[in-house]
């Protein structure tokens, strides 16, 4: 087995590897309790979560697990959109809400900015280890605030440049979510087209030009994703979709299923759900929607007008109108219990390990 | 350094990598003699070459090399336009000839079907060890004679439905191409735009689902990206951009140049050049072509269309007119000997090594 690195030394875990902080409720408690008490690091995906919602995860979970884990905030965001656009979009959610029954549409009232900033003071107040950041760059003064706790930071980044961005403002290791990662796409400077970089260039390129440690993200599966990203330069890995279907985990069974009969070809990147471009797998509402896709209401507003169909839509079994997140890799993924899908992992790279030394040791 | 594996066992070199058969004047004679001399694979890539020009250059090479090398041809295409579609792109690309001083419109034969016939017969002719496809499946009449005289034959995949086609028409190995490689796309089943999977993901599902050895090309530039494809379980990899940048390439200066200064976030996938999807660096032309992207005949139609622009821009020094084919790894490469480059990778994945086994031994 591995030996201690930036990584894990920093984070006082066994092994490199970090369950992503989805949100949404698939990261339940028991999830990341499980992934922590394996030796990994688990992550609460709080994004979504009211202050209150947070703090009692974060309750749970120290019921759960005496190992570190972690909690993963979203930037908040704050688009102005124009009623014309709100009301032309709620036109083309319509059918969509007719055939679910959803009579009313939500209101779309401005996210709170000090929702983030309650989220930090949780964040302290209950002494989480470990803070990690999606959809941009904190202030600075919180970045202070945390460190000012011994709070450890982890950023996103899609390119070298949001890597050195998250450097510069004090990140103590940065995320590489290359094209293939499920879910939403972290970029945050520059648009997202641009930023769809493959791991096998993401990963080399980033470590070539930031000096804190680097965590590879995207389509990594198994022990053979673990070996690979660290060949490339990164110090640990942070896995997803290969997490959405453990069995602890909180995700919809439509979801779960959608993702274990997925091919590598299924998936597109959408921002008909959000606003914001993520990675899911093809289905009626994204084909339905594309074509208005440049004309929908950026991110958050966008999730905000679509949340009440994609719970319907769950209710109702309807999964050709949920958001079924998932990365460019699963065609290997089973459900299994967190500790058994770790053990996996950890025995496949053993065997490569081995394999290596024998080839060419 | 590496034991004997199916890749080089097959192939009788004695390192893993292959240099991708670029078309389009940059792998010269030197250069494919380089990189065979050094202990790889070097590839004539003869896609666009008349068959005179081919056996000339393949004899060429026998001169400089007594190692193998490989042949990479173009699966023949024939798409039907109207000649309103091929009237509109002139009116379109006007405005670059008119700029250039290019004053005849290319005529537009139909590519001929004998020309690929007369490419296989010059292989055959010549004892060409190896010989590899892009765009598509050669005929079982063909693979069965390539295989009556003993050569190999490598395939190329971006999907693992298309890998499964080279395995069951009975291809040697695959090149699987993931979503970071530079240059024209390989894919043949399907749309382009499912068919961007990166290589993280792309290389283990289709070692999963084939038999035939597997290599992994895309984003690969050194000997990180080699350990990283060899982890994922690809037996072997394919490197283009990087020996686009060899000094002994046939290369344009300014799309060597345009490489040495580029990065991850520059290149872009287009079919304005030869209407196929093909990665290359934003420039001008792409930007003043894509609105018309979805309206350009097809492949190889839209190349000859172009061919006078982009070779006049050459001349005249307007690389933003040119097709500047690259990967999204462009960050580290430098322009060196092909020897050099491929000393350096061994060198790298000597430390890889040596430190894996100092990690974990």
């Amino acid at each position: 087995m591995w030996q201690e690195n930036n990584v894990t030394k920093l984070l006082k875990i066994k092994h490199p590897i970090i369950q992503a902080g989805m949100a949404g409720g698939i990261t339940t408690p028991e999830l990341v309790a499980a992934v922590s008490n394996s030796g990994a690091l688990g992550t609460l995906g709080a994004g979504y979560m009211s202050p209150e919602q947070m703090r009692k995860s974060i309750q749970q979970i120290k019921g759960l697990t005496d190992q570190p884990f972690g909690v993963n905030l979203f930037i908040p965001e704050f688009p102005k959109e124009p009623k014309a656009t709100i009301d032309q979009t709620n036109d083309w959610l319509r059918p969509f809400r007719e055939e679910l029954n959803v009579f009313e549409e939500p209101e779309v009232s401005k996210n709170d900015h000090l929702h983030f900033n309650e989220q930090i003071q949780i964040i302290i107040e209950e002494k989480v280890p470990i803070c990690s950041f999606t959809f941009g760059l904190p202030s600075k003064e919180t970045m202070q605030q945390l460190k000012k706790e011994h709070i450890l930071t982890i950023g996103t980044a899609t390119t070298v440049k949001e890597a050195i961005a998250n450097e510069e403002i004090g990140m103590d290791m940065v995320v590489a979510q290359g094209s293939e990662a499920g879910g939403h796409r972290g970029t945050f400077i520059g648009p997202f087209a641009e930023a769809m970089i493959g791991s096998t260039a993401l990963i080399p390129q980033t470590v070539d030009h930031v000096n804190i440690p680097v965590i590879a993200a995207g389509g990594i599966m198994d022990g053979r994703g673990v070996m690979s990203a660290l060949m490339l330069g990164a110090e640990g890995v942070q896995m997803g979709t290969a997490f959405v279907t453990s069995v602890e985990s909180g995700t919809k069974k439509q979801h779960k299923e959608a993702i274990l009969h997925s091919t590598e070809e299924q998936t597109v990147v959408t921002s008909t759900f959000s606003g914001k471009p993520a990675r899911g797998i093809q289905n009626d509402f994204i084909e339905k929607m594309t074509k208005y896709e440049k004309e929908l209401p950026g991110y958050p507003i966008q999730n905000t007008l679509t949340q009440s169909i994609r719970s319907e839509a769950a209710k109702q079994n309807k999964p050709e109108w949920m958001s079924l997140w998932c990365g460019q890799n699963p065609r290997s993924i089973q459900e299994q219990t967190a500790g058994e899908k770790i053990a996996n992992i950890l025995s496949q790279v053993d065997d490569l390990i081995e394999h290596t030394i024998k080839v060419w040791g």
